[in-house]
């Protein structure tokens, strides 16, 4: 998508030079653009860790061009135990998002066959450019999909403005383009279709007011900031007509990880009826967990992502000195308050049967 | 309660100069502990709109005491034009809390048979004591009711802690002393029954982890500061034992209206199967409404408390220049999301029934 009216994706390898990839630095938006080089896996890593980038599908594509980074600078021509190493110590990453698992099993998966570390870092390259493509192509379909919903509300209130509410930041910066549950706004909004967006500031971090505001002023699309506690007044007012969320982790049975406060606005959707809709890619779907309160681990981060606000001119602390703090990242939505998933395979039940139905396909 | 060991009220008369009200200012908490002293009525007017003092029956209780300051700087003898100007202006300070009118009409009442401005001036300072007594009286009996509830839960949980989650702050710098919502955790706490309060940070304006967190550091309470986003993920985990909330006006059938985002909190407390009560002096219900999220209007504050975050060594900005903000003060949680109302006449379902039982005793 666009920044100031250039064409961006999140990450990609410099034209010139194989050996950096480059990333859109997220820790300094909104208030500053700048572009950050990788060369070396713990650049990876570290980009991954601290959040410069962030978002379950933008951190498995930095992950796999991490491992790939990690092989080129490898000087042994008996690579696979250092590689290893590798992958094990990049899967620590980031705890919750499933995506980074992913992204490393395919990493090892495409390299198993091979013993020669040229071919080796070519394919690397290769899986990581595929998955990033990947990423790109299950983001439209998804935002095609998504798109229908909202054609759909605009035929119950033609001429009228479609008000979205969405928490935290799954467009395209947690993406490479397009974004999760951004992508069928941006759709919509390339046809023409009035919508506006309540914009969760998401506390600690802010990723709303900082990523998804800048997002959509970048494009264009009439938003809203609001405080995370606002979500629920405003639906009781009628002034949401669909939520849509992102997710990091997805169980067999529906179960929706994503950022910590997205099970409140669910609770407040149920109870106003109002469509709460999921957007993900279909490998954020852990196929291995059916229980997404008890089995999904949540990562506890450092409290003074609490205790101090980051901002344009730097931190201010909010939270006295003597008082403790905790920092839980995401919170799950139990399945039975999701109308539907959004993949790039289809919309479907947050269901056992609705998620199968999808991999029957 | 206590601030750095020595025992405080939030407003008192300067015993020396009856003409100088104090107030903690509690826009410089809790980096800094600060006095004021108000001398006119648009000293006490600003104060509260300012919020320098807020919380529902500490806005009541300035309310009165700045009427009175204005009754001492009436020069005429002719006073009542004038004080009914500012009546008028009083109670547009902030337009949710009930009490503010409710305190103004206490001097309305008090002053209406006099035509002496000497005498005036002595009753609304009788009047604004009185009140201030009430309030105290009142919190101090809520303490009591609500701690009979957390002995329950101790009873069920021998020598375990007791985990209570709080919103905003309805503590004693909301009121006079003792506080509505915290009134029982202090009582608890000086029981020596463990508890462990769940600050929610309450974001625009950080009342709980700047006020609510200050006060029970202050009391040696043992407490955790939480983003708002975090309290559902506690509740799902067996964190939360309780959670006690104030509220600035209620209406006859018990629809609390408390700070944007209590709604939130009480859905996942109905969902987690957690009992969810209101503390509040019955002087906070309006007898004269039926449908809180219908009737009871909520105040749209500045969109700066939002885009700019206010910390211990200044502010800084958290949302893009050009992203429109919308910044509610409050929201409604119905009637159904209610366990009960704990006031200073009992505790009692939060039904027309169950007030009305209240107003016959």
């Amino acid at each position: 998508m666009k920044v100031n009216g250039q064409y961006f994706h999140t990450i990609w390898i410099n034209p010139n030079h194989q050996s950096e990839v480059k990333i859109i630095n997220q820790n300094e938006l909104p208030f500053k653009f700048s572009i950050k080089t990788l060369r070396t896996f713990d650049d990876a890593f570290l980009a991954i860790k601290e959040m410069d980038v962030r978002g379950a599908p933008l951190i498995g594509v930095t992950a796999a061009y991490g491992l790939y980074l990690g092989l080129i600078n490898i000087k042994e021509s008996n690579f696979h135990n250092e590689f290893k190493l590798l992958t094990k110590k990049m899967i620590t990453a980031r705890p919750t998002a499933v995506n980074l698992e992913f992204a490393v099993n395919l990493l090892i998966e495409a390299l198993k066959n091979t013993n020669d570390l040229k071919e080796a870092q070519k394919l690397a390259l290769e899986t990581a450019h595929n998955l990033k493509q990947k990423e790109i192509e299950n983001c439209e379909k998804i935002g095609d999909y998504g798109l229908h919903l909202i054609e759909k509300i605009a035929e119950k209130k033609p001429g009228q403005t479609i008000n979205i509410l969405t928490h935290c930041n799954a467009g395209w910066l947690a993406c490479i383009d397009w974004g999760t549950a951004t992508a069928p706004i941006y759709k919509a909004h390339h046809k023409g279709i009035p919508v506006h967006v309540w914009v969760d500031e998401t506390r600690p971090r802010n990723q709303g007011s900082k990523l998804t505001a800048f997002e959509l002023q970048q494009e264009g699309i009439p938003h809203t900031v609001i405080p995370d506690n606002a979500g629920g007044h405003l639906m009781q007012h009628g002034k949401v007509d669909i939520v849509i969320v992102g997710s990091d982790r997805t169980t067999k049975n529906g179960d929706v990880c994503n950022k910590i406060g997205t099970y409140l606005k669910a609770l407040a959707a149920k109870d106003n009826e109002i469509p709460f809709y999921v957007a993900l890619p279909f490998s954020s779907i852990d196929l291995s967990l059916a229980n997404g309160v008890k089995e999904i681990p949540i990562e506890k981060r450092d409290a003074d992502e609490v205790r101090f606000v980051e901002g344009k001119t730097g931190k201010v602390q909010v939270v006295p000195d003597d008082s403790p703090i905790v920092n839980y990242g995401f919170d799950v939505t139990p399945s039975r308050l999701v109308t539907a998933l959004i993949t790039e395979k289809g919309i479907t039940h947050a269901s056992v049967d609705g998620i199968q139905a999808l991999l029957d396909d």
